[in-house]
């Protein structure tokens, strides 16, 4: 009996599922789990997910960390630095922490482990084929869950899905027509994800485009830039691939 | 300024969207909302859709009306029909009223209600022109609000927007993830939308398919079969392509 998938399309339906014996896949494309990947491949120590930028702030000064975060797309008042994987250069993050606070992904995060989940980890195009793996390795049932935006059903996170759906579907059992429809969106998408989200004018690509961000959603798209795999253990994501 | 259009996959996701404004089409393919159309279609006097299977039973007995509904895919207990487009050839329903519940569809009406929605109409394959025509005519905010099951998104709902969407996208403005994925799978489902929800193993084919409906599943998907336009008035769906 194979495992079962099943892709869960904003954190709002979050609570039809059960998530305690999953692995939990959290999906921020644009641009948490993308910017998570990246710093720690980049060297980060740990990076805290946290909930609201208060908690940011007060834990930052707790253990003299990198505060950082989002809110509606803009680095967030009150923290040092923003949500763009460029900001984390190897130069400047390598060994330090970080506490990250996001729109939609740290939330995620949080009402995953509200919800009981034991075995979370983050998952971006940048990483796409070491989650893969690690899915495959651990033979549990997956919840692909994604960020989305203020609980709006997204395309990019919807289009990781599927990517992941794609790699992994012979090997997991899917009945669930959401993981159906991230994989047809996927497969219409592949050849050039950047074209279809412009295209099709994704309400992420106009948010940040707007904010002349282009650069990012093309570096948040493209897949296997990186070997970090960043998972949830006892309040911080740490890099698990450094361990195999 | 053309007028917005967006595609809600659940009824948990309503309440993230306007809908006062708008056209609201109340999309639950399997079964309610093609039962309608087709019960409409053969002559029935009006449907009033009601939330749950006490007020059926209630309302049906005040009026002498014919009580139906379905919870779970069968025949709710204390109701004397199903939700079957079947049923209700004009032998039978012609000129009478019939009460109706369903697990989703009839609920997700009365949402859009309680969310102050004053143009409802309900859509389905069976009717698929006749509610673009509408929409088109009433050059109003247009919200395609799909019942799923129980919350979780479902295939065959996505694809009636999906349908709408690829005859009326000229005429309305898309700032909307969801609206490109019900067009993405419709446009990868259409030539043969009864083969791609077997071939996925759609839940709601599966669920239907096991109590030897494949029948009513191949109806549900046939475009254009009926005239009938149902439109919300007064506590009741009448027929309005017989007004015009």
């Amino acid at each position: 009996m194979k495992p079962s998938l099943y892709t869960i399309l904003s954190p709002a339906l979050l609570n039809l599922y059960d998530v305690s014996n999953s692995v939990v896949v959290i999906i921020d494309i644009l641009r948490a789990t993308s910017t998570i990947a990246t710093a720690m491949e980049n060297g980060a120590k740990s990076i805290i997910p946290v909930d609201s930028v208060a908690e940011c702030i007060r834990i930052g000064k707790q253990i003299d960390a990198i505060t950082a975060g989002e809110r509606d797309g803009k680095v967030a008042e009150g923290l040092q630095h923003g949500n763009s994987p460029f900001e984390y250069p190897e130069s400047f993050i390598k060994g330090r922490t970080l506490v990250l606070t996001t729109t939609n992904g740290t939330k995620l995060l949080h009402m995953a482990l509200d919800k009981g989940a034991t075995d979370i980890i983050t998952g971006a195009f940048s990483n796409l084929d070491v989650i893969c793996d690690y899915l495959l390795k651990q033979k549990k049932p997956v919840v692909l869950a994604c960020a989305a935006w203020k609980d709006k059903v997204n395309m990019e996170d919807t289009l990781f899905a599927g990517a992941v759906i794609q790699r992994i579907r012979e090997h997991v059992t899917i009945n669930c027509d959401a993981s159906h429809l991230a994989l047809t969106l996927y497969e219409a998408a592949k050849d050039n994800m950047f074209e279809f989200m412009k295209s099709r004018n994704a309400s992420h690509y106009q948010r940040l485009s707007s904010f002349g961000l282009e650069r990012d959603i093309r570096f948040c798209l493209e897949p296997n830039t990186v070997r970090a795999l960043p998972v949830y253990e006892n309040g911080k994501l740490v890099n698990k691939s450094l361990a195999s």
